[in-house]
């Protein structure tokens, strides 16, 4: 398929990324239903290690094979799958070239006595794997972020070098961050703006409540109507080197199908880039799953 | 020997994986008395390391010498035979070639301060001594699980790509997890669990009991009856990856032989794939061992 | 695009090699106009270094500009682009993500005064270049067989470990092979094994004639008519491992379009998997190459 | 342009430094509208990661486009434009060849829990990128102090190694300071000290008030009259190796035109090299900004 | 200087490069007094060690000092000064800053047995020095020319990944190749064209005559009239990628000025990028020299 005039837009924003990083790039925004679009919704199956597998997969029990996740990724046209190594190196081989994969480099578990995550893969791995990314989180806020910063400034060197985009998941937590700044607007914007500032290629953090959470913020905000989630989803991205790298936000827990909805709603009206959506998808039966994708992506095609 | 069907389809599981661990996972799938079934057992002596000499061999003073381990284990036509790397060292020359191995990578004992394990070998090592595989424990729950699991990662890379097998003991402990707690049935699944993420093509887990630790996950277990063990082992099965990984099972401290032979129908009838037996073997007089350990394959061959 | 079961089939052969490579030649099976039907064609174009400028695009002068190749083998649906470092390099940001690319790492020019060639780019400029696939041309016979072998043989296992795919091009001359002996049918099966022994993932020859160059091998020629070209492709392709490997066959020097046809119908029809067609489309006006294509292409679907 | 006897002379103080290293100096002393004088004028813009992107950037939205800081340093005549990873990334290209570059090699944000930095850059990334030099903030007087001073040990010979320059923003805090220490006489002479003893080429202090922090150091600064900043500003000079290095001072947050016009007079009239203003540029409307730059030239060239 | 389009469109033809490489092109092309126009002069002094010292600089003494060179290039404006290790090492540090540097990374000399070069330089040295670009030559014809070409190579994709840029002196020699074929216009276009195709980022050969060197090419050359060497030039452009790649031209042994400036004039008409002139310049009295060379930058920039 040729690369459209949206998705071009898009690549040229990486201006300082080899063509091998681009050309990954390229692979995931011109894959499934959403080809073309420059929006993008990627699956992510992590809960299993983050909040263990009965929790993840008792509600839909197909789902505790990682070819479950795979194939709905795939039968749903979505534009990525992205997973932690074991997941990836159970279905690597049966499903190569089928659907763009992001390997998931640190995981953290329900267990965790700090806001930290382990390094779980590698670049190599990877490559070995045919991924066309890394993905790896960051906690904001946290004790341990500056280590974790330090472990993804290596890991997307050396990512950035064999042609492989980086994908940062941007959490913020632990520290002075009370519970509702975790989402807060401001927090929000400065987790995406940091994932910027360390070389992201595409960005994932939670949709913004309208909370601020930092006092020296306040003045920055005030005198603006936040109540409005696309006017919200609009500062991320603005945060994010003004639209110049791909924001994508996830959905959390699962939820309403409505809701769901309406997120991707005003996504899409405040100029973010797309969804990624885990147990809002697996946690529903296949049809229900399948169903809710098509539907949003008619919605980032602007039909919905 | 041909690979049999039971064999193979284990195998095929393993898809990511280059042909020398896939030849090294079959020349266990494929040794001793269990050869072609699918099941194994195998006898693992790092106690010696673990809790001292005295609490391990006094009982049977002839376990002192490494060679009787092996012998044991070839007498005894199991699957493998697993010890740290001075145990291996002292008798892979005499045994060479008769029975697959398996270099234990790190080990913990009776003094130590802290929930962590020693890195004693490498992947060389095991590639010199000719072992079929690399073992290493994790601590779910522990503070220094995120250490562990990035050292198992590394050697883990490393020994996949020079062809071996890797098999992750999951043990949790540590942090807040309650004493019961550690051998709960969402923590033993979830255990199994992210041996599976961080890539071990082995599990060993303990049995677990039908505690439920973690507040968060009851919703997943209500409403099923788990009291019956070979539902219990079903469930860690499942939780690794739907069956795609080998999970075995160990039976803890030494106890009744009726006992061992009901774990045994238990982790069958679960399609758990065999057991992983130290203490319940070497403890006993030699003879008593080798007729329990062959009505355990009895056992596994549905025979009894 | 899901794969399909012959693309499945193809892939299924190449068993020993890790999921990134696969991944990578599924994207060429998956690509063009061709995408799953199991066969392919691929624009080459280093015949500007091997030949030089003028006599490779003055009868078509858009040719010089290596944009006009990479917009060729898109606009044509082909399933890869193979080329030289520069020619790579000149378009590999422009058009990254629209076609699957090959590096070719070896080049030979008219004034070589050995039947050698020199390595000219490297596993690395194959992934910073976003390719699929590294491209390298051996001489069997030639004095420098030997060199050449060892130079591919270093450069295939860096590649297939970060998952690239391997492609030879297989060129029987020099030493005493006979002008005529360089597509003789003994030789040219020769040739394809050779490469496929050296551990090709897809092997390029000539169209072979009926000539039997080597004594010793015309016993095992004999009894047989050889004198329809399917037939001979048939034999080159049980020569690459009964099938396993892809094999695809040039054309050579341009000629007449309905040679260009029958040569396509013979490959189809001897169980060959495609073309690498350079000169024959280049150096055509833009309409007319790509109005034989598309022709070639409906040959190989067996709609022509 | 003829590099002058200002800037020939400064030059002739790195006398340890190889000619690449120098010839970046002179880039960044031959640049824009000060060129040639031996005063330089930096825009840092590394406030989105330090303080968030709301505050940073709200009061003049169009400095949330990374493009706008190159532009704005470019078509102020600026020396140098320096920031961190994914700021310089976002317009390397673009900009290629038209200012300096300095990439900062850490950061910290508003979260932080500790007084240090993360390293966020490399010296590969600063080549890669096409920069004169790289840029790293220590923090005498904090726990980390050592820790910074042995990453940036490391850093720095790394880049004087590859003709890299080395840019040392030396930033008083933490440990047994207080507040107002941070910008004493002594504290900021003794910390722009301890950057000249790292190796730094170029300094960047905060302008010291007259304060005193440490009681040892009483004595050294009695009996002289210390309430004219310039006096200030030359003991800073003074202490940087009396002179032989570059030292710059920053302006901190934003103020009235007036302060920051008198600063430059002081650092001016106390021999100091140049200014690095970022808040107090770009929080301001560009012809605001563009025409104080314009002012601030004037100012250190003695026209004003 | 702010970029110019016409050094825009030149860089946008380096599409694979990073900024840093980008970076240096931009930094010869915006330098000296054709700074901007997209066309470039270049002063090479290698002929010391090429034809020995009496022999390039006994007609002009001051020229056995390796300053004379550097400050001939600095005040007769022109864009790059390129020289072998000592050359560069001997006035480096006195001139840094001043001018663009190439770093010639091999050299021959009158003695030379064969048509070869001996590598006298490394990346790192130009990194050190402070260089801009490194420069190599190649021997198309030679019997050496793989060796050449497997040097550059592995030096080029060193120097890419540093930032600096690649100039490639093609000089067609030895083999089977005429005396008059060395400079015949087939040769000259296919030296080009190889160089191009290494991944030259500047390509440096000789002005062609008309004649035709290969049989086999001259069918492509035929039915045009070569008689004009501005024809001649555009066809070398044509041949480096069509006018993608910096295309420069040698004057080669001094001669009179009225053929220099027709030479110019014809490279200008051609499309050619500019000159690389030795010893038309330091073998002239230096003000004749400067004379000379200000004229060549007029008539480039279409003013005589």
């Amino acid at each position: 398929m040729t690369i459209t005039p949206a998705v071009k837009a898009i690549l040229a924003n990486y201006e300082s990324d080899n063509p091998g990083t681009k050309a990954n790039l390229a692979r995931m925004l011109m894959h499934g239903n959403l080809a073309g679009t420059g929006k993008l919704i990627i699956l992510p199956v992590d809960q299993g290690f983050e909040h263990g597998p009965a929790r993840s997969f008792a509600v839909n029990p197909p789902a505790y094979d990682p070819h479950y996740h795979f194939q709905l990724a795939i039968d749903a046209g979505l534009n990525a799958y992205a997973a932690p190594l074991g997941m990836i190196e159970a279905g690597a081989d049966t499903f190569a070239g089928q659907i763009p994969t992001i390997l998931k480099l640190n995981s953290s578990n329900s267990w965790a006595t700090t806001k930290d995550q382990a390094v779980t893969g590698s670049v190599d791995d990877a490559l070995r794997l045919g991924c066309s990314a890394i993905g790896f989180t960051i906690y904001p806020g946290s004790d341990h972020f500056f280590d974790l910063v330090e472990e993804i400034r290596a890991l997307a060197e050396e990512a950035k070098a064999v042609g492989l985009a980086v994908v940062v998941w941007s959490y913020p937590r632990g520290g002075d961050l009370s519970k509702a700044g975790e989402t807060a607007l401001d927090v929000s914007a400065y987790a995406a703006h940091m994932a910027a500032e360390i070389g992201a290629h595409i960005i994932k953090v939670k949709l913004p409540t309208d909370h601020i959470e930092q006092k020296e913020a306040e003045k920055a905000y005030a005198g603006t109507d936040w109540s409005n989630q696309a006017d919200r989803v609009r500062h991320v991205v603005q945060s994010s080197f003004a639209g110049r790298r791909i924001v994508i936000f996830s959905g959390g827990a699962a939820k309403d199908a409505d809701s769901v909805y309406q997120d991707a709603r005003d996504i899409r009206d405040g100029g973010g880039f797309g969804s990624i959506i885990g147990r809002n998808s697996f946690q529903r039966p296949r049809d229900e799953a399948l169903a809710m994708l098509a539907k949003l992506q008619r919605i980032y095609k602007g039909e919905e």
